[in-house]
């Protein structure tokens, strides 16, 4: 089971591309898609999605997960990110991923257990989930691997349900 | 010289694709793309490129503009349009056209010479422009004609300015 999270922006869009590996879960690959400040924003949208088709194509995850995005202060900042994320969702659905969605607040309560974590909480966490020798970087990356991580408990807590009496063993066969 | 216009939107996209024809435009195609309310964004998103890269194969435009968004007051609104126009402007840019970008008041005032020229008196000028037998409807089409019947007016203006000496002539050649 691999699962992408996206952390969407223009200049930069954060992803991280996680594993289950038995009951413990590790790094694929993670990183950020950079775009030139100068470049016309249809240019920079054309560079993002053909940048996350390729790491589609590489690292084939069966699941994706992207933040949702909460604005309150800048609108013109708010519909650039919208664009750069309406790109993102459009390339995940042509590969036949199903997203899911999260606010930063409930992937912070999946990863740290407080919805109100701070940076360094949420880079230990996923550091120490991920078994990596050090805190990811950047954070836009950081993010993104939270975001799967999120993701990929979720999964595994359905699944659990699902399993009913059949206990801990089927939540395990991710 | 065919120019397509588009009023992006989530559940509406409106276009219109326009036709030089001597001195005078006509209407090659105008409606609207509309999608189902109770479908996933990313459903949605993909409904909008695919419907969109099919008229662009079936009308073949050499231009297009697209209105520039101003949001004030529903951030909510502003970013569930701006994923819509995301799409929009990646399913163009791969197409190789330049995307083109006007503000609502800019399109009034190339067509109207005005604006703030109401809706009323922008669909009778689209109406007249395009010789077309009644006002164009829907609403979110009719604003698609104007957008591009606004950059095929520019356009002409830069050839007549290219054009220098070489008078009126040389600006009806488009």
């Amino acid at each position: 089971m691999r699962i992408i999270g996206i952390d969407p922006g223009v200049g930069r869009v954060g992803y991280g591309v996680v594993e289950a590996d038995g009951d413990r879960w590790r790094a694929i690959a993670y990183g950020v898609i950079a775009t030139e400040p100068g470049r016309r924003p249809a240019d920079r949208l054309l560079a993002i999605a053909e940048a996350l088709e390729a790491l589609l194509r590489q690292t084939d995850p069966q699941a994706a997960a992207v933040e949702r995005l909460f604005f309150k202060a800048n609108v013109t900042t708010a519909m650039a990110v919208s664009e750069a994320r309406g790109v993102i969702l459009l390339v995940l659905g042509r590969r036949g991923l199903n997203v899911a969605e999260y606010t930063p607040t409930e992937v912070k309560q999946a990863i740290a257990g407080n919805g109100r974590a701070d940076k360094g909480q949420m880079q230990a966490m996923v550091r120490l989930l991920l078994g990596l020798p050090a805190p990811p970087a950047p954070d836009d990356a950081a993010d993104a691997l939270a975001l799967a991580l999120a993701h990929g408990q979720r999964f595994r807590f359905d699944r659990r349900i699902a399993a009913g009496g059949r206990g801990e063993e089927a939540a395990r066969r991710v």
